[in-house]
């Protein structure tokens, strides 16, 4: 087992401006590929503090992983830190400094000389692409021990560990990998699963836990065999199947995305209480205008008979949260735009806004499907937030079940 | 300064299975209290580990906190491990049994004999009460050096910390508060930010730093007087006050939706490749239907046409993409929708659909305001969904300063 630390620098994180979501993405993701982070520790951008972290820290550990500190403007301290941590002294590389130049030319931005700090590197380090931002990873190696820094800006740490760190990690220092699977549920409450799944017992040396989220369960299975993990699995889907959209990676969202793009049927959608929500789902997959028309946000009663054609005589005998004004979005949603398929969602979401009779939480949602009409009435809790999630969580199930 | 270490204790955080939150939380609450944690160190579960890292610390820090390993199951083996650690044995008392008791039957609770273990305190050590849970926090004092245990469950840890940590600190060792505000600003990148503010000076004790996220930055001053953070505040303003949204707890969101309000206009929108994000955010906002009427999400040329009266010659002489559409979709919306404001926004989003005229990142964000039209064409980089929250804050920022 190599001993492993995660050394996390930056003020914020210890000011409490920031929640170290970077340590949990790296545990997470090392765990999978068979390591185990042995510690982690948080220092302040000091270059006094960095560089004796770093220098004892190479006696002890086999693997070190730093964040933080390579941004444009730190930058030159934390640098120069880490190339002293190890008795190495900073070097300009032209090469890298014309690449950083034209990846902010291609993209408009100006080449200020600041950027210039990014292009030198400890001697004999290697650097690692960033393709998210501007500052490269750093790569140390030294009589198999390794050590690597990030820059702490998530998308571009995940990035250079997800293409540059775990490659190489696993055909230097191979770990012995879990295995792991997630079985992903909706509108399913995590309590009743627990209740249909007890009869569920894991192997030895497996476990079984659940992650909810508003309106998601998530079950995570993890095993050292595949025979125990296949095993669990089945009998999972064999108890709850009905509600299961997908695993490990899939979301809701990519899940209807992928199957729209099977069925090749469009969609149209029409929003009141989750206000632009589940189409913003939709629109975050690349590919999505390949199905999606548009929408309409009704946020108003104006809007909902002006473009949906909802009668004024339906909203004032039912009101605006009612199945019937939720069956006349849907018809006019899907004659509107002439689409296959149409969504509508109609609700109060809090915390003001509701009745004794319609109560916040109270939400139709309704799925229109080659002339079939399904509405369903849901009384969610929550904050408004949560609400409008869990409401949105509904279409998309309603809409994935309804696709093959 | 004394010198402040945190103790994370617990597998779950290297594992990624728990953000660490607690963390955070002790880091704010103790910089607004006068004190700055030094360094955090997470460690797993394991007994030898625990006792190395407390007495090596013990040496080198004045204040420590531990959190986690308190509760009922790991209890045992992290409080032996924290007795040794400053040479000490575990005693039983009495007294602190009874309470537990009395607490678990006032709750109705099952008293199961595995409690007893929190009732054994290293010598030496007292207790700190916990109404939360049953598990009580841990302190030891020695020659103005102290040692406080805390169980890992948020609502617990935050019950001691705030009843008694923080008042026993503010007595015996008092720290020096620190003066913190946040001036928020969008639409101006961090490296032009830092090349506009180079002249503003921080005062002896008092630091500017810069918190990016996708199209905006926070900059966040910290000082020890009142009166050198007024005056490196106005300067700041002089530099960037037209980038300047909020201060502190302001979002580009909240600070919308507060001037909305009160300039009792209402809003319509029209969103092309930001999909639905925009009126999402306003309608997170409780009391956003009090002017928002609705929108559209033209994501065909058929919507555009449709709902907004976007013209086919338009669309064909200049492209979705283009000055001319966000003009028509801007005129579509305000007349549709009858709204005192209209924003729109069409652009690509990428990663497919871009061309040399049009690349992925060419954004058109346009606002409506009392007959007057104002579209920018914007260059952003990064992924899909940063170019939807960069013309999303492009637009809110619009928005912002075109009200009073």
């Amino acid at each position: 087992m190599y001993k492993i630390l995660i050394v996390c620098i930056g003020n914020e994180i210890l000011l409490g401006k920031t929640i170290n979501t970077n340590l949990a993405y790296l545990g997470k993701m090392l765990f999978q590929s068979g390591y185990k982070i042995s510690t982690s520790t948080t220092i302040p951008d000091n270059p006094e503090i960095i560089q004796s972290t770093l220098s004892s820290a190479w006696k002890k550990y086999d693997i070190i992983i730093s964040m933080g500190g390579l941004g444009p403007t730190q930058d030159d301290l934390t640098r120069k830190s880490i190339a002293h941590s190890f008795g190495k002294s900073l070097e300009f590389k032209p090469k890298i400094w014309e690449k950083i130049k034209n990846q902010r030319k291609q993209n408009g931005q100006k080449v200020l000389k600041s950027l210039r700090s990014m292009a030198h590197v400890p001697g004999d380090f290697t650097t690692m692409e960033n393709r998210i931002g501007t500052a490269p990873g750093l790569h140390y190696s030294q009589q198999k021990k390794e050590f690597f820094a990030l820059p702490g800006v998530p998308d571009e740490m995940k990035y250079i560990f997800g293409n540059s760190i775990i490659p190489y990690l696993k055909q230097t220092l191979p770990g012995t990998p879990r295995l792991i699977k997630t079985i992903r549920t909706a509108t399913i409450r995590e309590i009743d699963l627990h209740e249909k799944l007890k009869r569920v017992k894991p192997a030895a040396e497996s476990k079984i836990a659940f992650l909810p989220k508003p309106g998601l369960v998530d079950i995570r299975i993890e095993s050292l065999k595949q025979t125990d993990l296949d095993r669990i699995v089945q009998n999972i889907q064999a108890e709850v199947g009905q509600y299961i959209y997908g695993f490990d990676h899939d979301t809701i969202q990519s899940a209807c995305h992928e199957k729209l793009l099977k069925n090749n049927k469009t969609l149209a959608l029409a929003e009141s209480c989750t206000g632009g929500l589940i189409q913003n789902y939709f629109t975050d997959n690349p590919g999505s205008s390949e199905y999606f028309l548009g929408g309409v946000v009704s946020y108003s009663n104006f809007a909902k008979k002006k473009f949906l054609d909802v009668k004024q005589k339906t909203l004032e005998q039912h009101g605006a949260v009612s199945r019937e004004t939720v069956h006349e979005m849907l018809e006019g949603t899907r004659s509107g735009f002439g689409s296959d398929i149409a969504l509508a969602v109609s609700g109060i979401a809090g915390p003001a806004g509701g009745t004794k009779e319609k109560p916040v939480g109270l939400v139709y949602v309704g799925l229109w499907f080659e002339g079939k009409i399904d509405i369903r009435a849901c009384n969610f809790s929550g904050t408004r937030l949560q609400i409008k999630q869990q409401s949105a969580v509904m279409a998309l199930f309603m809409l994935f079940k309804s696709l093959k």
